[in-house]
């Protein structure tokens, strides 16, 4: 294993430390295990709150900042938070009119949040919880009842993250991150394995002339294994996954998002995102924003993951507007 | 060789495609291979052209939009592009106020767009070039005479391009980027090679417990080849590189980068960030910017570089000012 780190066990804190050193808005509790917004709970706003299993940066603390997340859960590298951190942080943020919790589709993440949840709910804090589960690879999975939560994520905390910022209340925000999930699908392929600093082995063997199409993000197995053929029919076959469970139709827009999941050069996604792009063309569905690069990662994973959520109102206009995070920035 | 890719021939104009497919602001041509912002020339403002081999993602192609680049050049993957390219972009992109070719210090480069600058100069467009050579690692290299230009680029073309944004005239906006280049020292560690398209096979080895240091960005020799080593050793041993040869003094203020090579977690390059971090505050030097992500890749190297420039008057306000490109994106 090669990999920048002290040693295995401080890899999460020494990470969080420099996290913390880089972003003087965002305030990092390395005891309680949260990233916060530095000014604290903001009064009367619907505070949104994520976490996951760490490995996925610049997901979830990357995304913490004005008109995005209040806080974010780190839980151990492809490990569920815990529910005393999710409370800590909810805490920390709650502004008075409620709490939303962001929570991917994993069995520990979803039974940890709703313990979470309750225990919020005992200190007199409203909390509405959007799940999200996006994957259309595969029904269930190795971590998962359902299908798993990923890239839709970014989408569900960036537009009712937006909406929160107007001032939207608690039911509305939960709603609208729970539409954007509902018009969102993604599917992902491997080019390789990862390794967790914990175990310094990659998590599974994939010959050099094979990819895992419809991986997860901590290399569950997908739908298939397969001889790496050229990008193009590739993208054919995970757009192709993706529409055929989607009611994209043609004069639609959408939202796109081309994701490295760590070791896939940028270059590459662009030449991905060109393929995806030719055809939403031919099918005559526009694409009215992306993004390109790397943001639900799968540590040094060389793969990509594509997202589409179909563009209904107002999806447009609360992804147009400003936002301020380590990974996501505009219009400030 | 992994890669999202139809066939190794076809890679950079499939890869442009999806770039120009993804910012229709920007505007690719393909014939003449070049990168300009799709409204064409600032009348009256200086034009920044940089460029050079492709490889390097988000450089140079993604730096271009308001507030910094005009105009990018990407040549083929670790290969300078050609004078007619720069000559391209210089006409397309003057507005009567000239243009600042900025070139990385590779032999190819330098040539080329001394070339390219007499070319214009025939054309009666006046051309400043800024040179480039940040690292400190080695004198003389494979592909260089005197030392590489890395991560000052990024600095030079953002700071430069604000003065160029608010009317500084050639002669000021070249003298800015060359005061920027000669405040700003870089230092690249690797611990695997990169594989080029082309090539298909890693561009040399390194062995599973060691790791390049004082690499450059093509995979170049650095000045060792040592053991793997716990983070924070290598971090004091590139920062100790980079103040040997910087005049930064406890009380003064600096803009650093810790940059991804392409293939490096998120995570260890915050954790690369927290141990720098450490170090500059145990020196008293203070940290007044910072850019934690990838910038100056080498295609899917796990790696990391620092670069570390003096926040001399007025680089800051100039990196503060807003920019609109594809990788660096604030205030608008």
């Amino acid at each position: 294993m090669k990999k920048f780190l002290n040693t295995a066990d401080s890899f999460l804190p020494d990470a969080l430390a420099g996290l913390a050193a880089a972003h003087p808005d965002l305030r990092v509790d390395l005891e309680a295990r949260t990233v916060t917004r530095a000014r604290g709970a903001t009064e009367n706003k619907v505070a949104l709150v994520s976490g996951g299993g760490s490995g996925h940066e610049p997901l979830h603390a990357g995304f913490v900042g004005a008109g995005m997340l209040d806080a974010a859960c780190p839980g151990e590298v492809f490990t569920s938070p815990v529910p005393d951190q999710m409370l800590a942080a909810a805490k920390a943020v709650d502004g008075g009119a409620g709490v939303v919790f962001v929570v991917k589709n994993y069995t520990g993440d979803v039974m940890n949040f709703q313990m979470a949840a309750e225990l919020a709910g005992d200190e007199g804090i409203a909390v509405e919880t959007v799940l999200v589960n996006d994957d259309v690879a595969v029904q269930d999975s190795t971590f998962t009842a359902g299908r798993r939560g990923t890239g839709a994520t970014v989408f569900v905390e960036k537009i009712a993250g937006a909406a929160a910022a107007r001032g939207d209340d608690l039911a509305a925000v939960a709603e609208l991150g729970r539409r954007v999930n509902a018009a969102s699908r993604s599917f992902a392929v491997a080019l390789t394995a990862c390794t967790t600093p914990g175990s310094g082995e990659p998590g599974f063997d994939l010959p050099e002339d094979e990819i895992e199409v419809g991986v997860g993000i901590h290399g569950e197995p997908g739908r298939s294994r397969e001889k790496l053929r050229p990008a193009r029919e590739i993208v054919a076959d995970a757009v192709g996954a993706i529409l055929d469970d989607h009611d994209l139709a043609s004069g639609d827009e959408a939202i796109v998002m081309v994701n490295g999941m760590g070791g896939t050069p940028l270059s590459e996604l662009y030449l991905v995102y060109g393929e995806l792009a030719s055809i939403f063309a031919e099918k005559g569905v526009g694409i009215a924003r992306n993004l390109v690069g790397d943001y639900v990662t799968s540590l040094d994973m060389a793969g990509c993951s594509i997202t589409v959520c179909k563009a209904e109102e107002p999806f447009l206009a609360l992804w147009d507007a400003p936002v301020h995070t380590p990974a996501l920035r505009w219009g400030v």
